[in-house]
């Protein structure tokens, strides 16, 4: 927990002041701070933002480092692309802790302060995965923030033994309890569902599941997951990820849901995707329902696409959502930096006294003008410790 | 028309190779090619692609080089964007030469060679903006080839006068008719189709339409237009811009609707939007449908996005189409390069012998991680004329 002192920023798009971080935390922002005891940083008048928050991606995927990887399976089916992810990741002989850290430092050079990663527990890999990136998680303490959730990729009941992996994966530490379209993947939505909430009472831990499924079907399986979390009592502790089904077209359908949602604060987290159905900002805001975006996988067998820019992917939201004023536009970045940690139950990242010191300077005319162009970052800080100079992280990468 | 000479660049994906450009078009390709009376770029191993083709902007529309427009308007309504951008463009007295000039030369400086912008034509800006654009397409002649659209933004029949506009226009030198949503914008489909097809009989030109009306609306305005196509013999001769009624969900009406737009050889060009249903690349490409991309406006009064690459924008085509394979993504990219230009009905740029000289140097380690993380251009050369290096063009921007 680092003291710093930033001097000329501006403050979103208010005036230029300073910025004090002290025991990693902002104590004060005005025009004119004297700290001498503290480290400075001279802002340069350049915009200064919250520490961006990606809240939904898989460290332990990525391809980064490696030869480019050519993708001839494309995505014509869920199970073919993960067969052939658990296949390369042998072959390959992938080091998860070498991955993960490439990938965390690639987003911490964007400004990510904190995220949260779903890590692969299955037969083959076991719990692999979870030890390299538990590591990364480990060493890169003081530069990012990174939450684990025990993700059953390969599916739970359709592969025997997974569930007891999970049940040592959430023992080692693993921050969540994750999971994967029960019906889609496995085939049986109550038995995963029963499973991994079992997991979630035995350990204490909230749940954070995969929801692909689309239209009725993703509605079944929500509505399954929404009667476990009111029975068990776990009110703001399930997120349930991509929530597709949001994006269907029946609209009494979809609001019904959503105050269900909201009466359980279930938090939603996004990828803004481009070709599939989503859960729509402004519809999700007007039930109050909290809301966090990721970059998802980058880089990895799944596709070539992302590169850890969450500046970029508020972009995304902003697209996604039809988002052109100003005002709305900015909604999408709290969304990737405050409003993504309070989706993940973690103090609201804010240029605000008593906030984390988590923030980032960057280059641009406005914040708006920063988020559409994904401005280069001058300095990223975490709890007033500096991470990353000029697009490059004070950490070497692997 | 210039010759050059480009040592050990890749061919896409291919060997090394140099590329011989003599009269603006492409004479050689091969190792080791000597012309010493011809001036030599080393293209150092980076990627040579065809160069990028924007098939659908509005060079006129950009507020590039102004300080920040704060958007308060929003996409709420359609009429309603279109009287604040009129609006706006009086208050600011924006000159459509000078910004036309700083859009092209932005979208010049990312690899463009070649540019379809539509112009608006209305009663209040009269033929201001296409003498603009078309000043700016006579300046850059030699940097990038400028075709342009006179476009009826404020619609056709509800402004008197307009069509006489339009008609000058057409006289003036643009280079195709333009139209808009003769149902959603101008309430009269049958008045709208039929004056833009008479100019189009009356001046020996083609039609580039923007279509945005959804679903069996967009399909209705769709078969007037191919109806109209038919009568007229107007085969290869019409482009439907955006046409977002084909990503219905209606699998039966949309094929039979390709079908339809194929046999009349019609051309779309798409944005591949992330916030409305879109055409869909490979269910175009299964009828052989010619499809061009656009950028759209970029930082104008409808909203804060867009930068005129159109290597970004084969992404955004990827990316919407969920196409996740190396052979799908070279297909965004040849959207954006020679089938883009081959939609314009322009000679296809390719890197082959005979195919004009336009290409681009890309840093990258293969042609899909260039696109998907639009690298840095190197070189961006028209007809054997270099028109920008390192990101910045030749000719500067007023």
């Amino acid at each position: 927990m680092s003291n710093l002192l930033i001097k000329n920023a501006r403050i979103l798009d208010g005036d230029a002041a300073d910025i004090l971080i002290r025991n990693g935390a902002i104590a004060k922002i005005a025009p004119g701070i004297a700290a001498p005891d503290v480290a400075t940083e001279d802002a340069g008048g350049s915009i200064a933002i919250p520490g961006l928050v990606d809240a939904h991606t898989h460290l332990d995927k990525s391809l980064l480092g490696w030869p480019w990887y050519k993708n001839d399976v494309g995505g014509a089916s869920l199970t073919a692309m993960i067969e052939n992810e658990r296949n390369m990741k042998t072959r390959l002989g992938l080091d998860p802790h070498v991955q993960s850290m490439r990938h965390a430092l690639k987003s911490v050079a964007f400004g990510a302060t904190l995220i949260r990663s779903h890590v692969d527990i299955d037969t083959e890999g076991r719990l692999r995965a979870l030890e390299g990136v538990l590591e990364t998680a480990e060493r890169l303490a003081d530069v990012v923030e990174i939450e684990t959730v025990a993700f059953p990729q390969s599916g739970l009941m359709i592969r025997e033994g997974t569930v007891e992996l999970m049940d040592q994966a959430l023992a080692m530490g693993a921050d969540l309890v994750g999971g994967l379209d029960p019906c889609g993947v496995d085939r049986d939505p109550k038995g995963h569902l029963d499973a991994i909430f079992g997991l979630a009472e035995k350990h204490g831990k909230g749940i954070d599941i995969h929801l692909h499924e689309r239209g009725e079907l993703g509605m079944f399986s929500m509505e399954m997951i929404l009667d476990r979390a009111e029975a068990l009592g776990m009110k703001g502790l399930v997120t349930i990820s991509h929530a597709f089904c949001l994006g269907m077209p029946d609209h009494l359908r979809v609001e019904a849901m959503l105050a269900r949602l909201a009466a359980l604060d279930v938090r939603i987290m996004t990828t803004a995707p481009t070709s599939s159905p989503a859960p729509m900002v402004k519809q999700l805001d007007a039930h109050g329902i909290k809301i966090g975006a990721g970059n998802d996988g980058i880089q990895d067998t799944w596709g070539p696409y992302g590169n850890g820019d969450m500046l970029e992917r508020a972009k995304f939201v902003g697209l996604r959502n039809n988002l052109r004023m100003d005002v709305e536009v900015k909604r999408a970045l709290d969304i990737c930096t405050g409003g993504g940690a309070e989706a993940m139950a973690k103090p609201r990242r804010a240029l605000e006294v008593g906030a984390p010191g988590d923030l980032v300077l960057v280059d641009g005319e406005t914040v708006v003008q920063a988020v559409v162009t994904h401005a280069p970052r001058r300095l990223v800080v975490k709890g007033g410790h500096v991470t990353a100079r000029d697009g490059r992280t004070l950490v070497g990468a692997p």
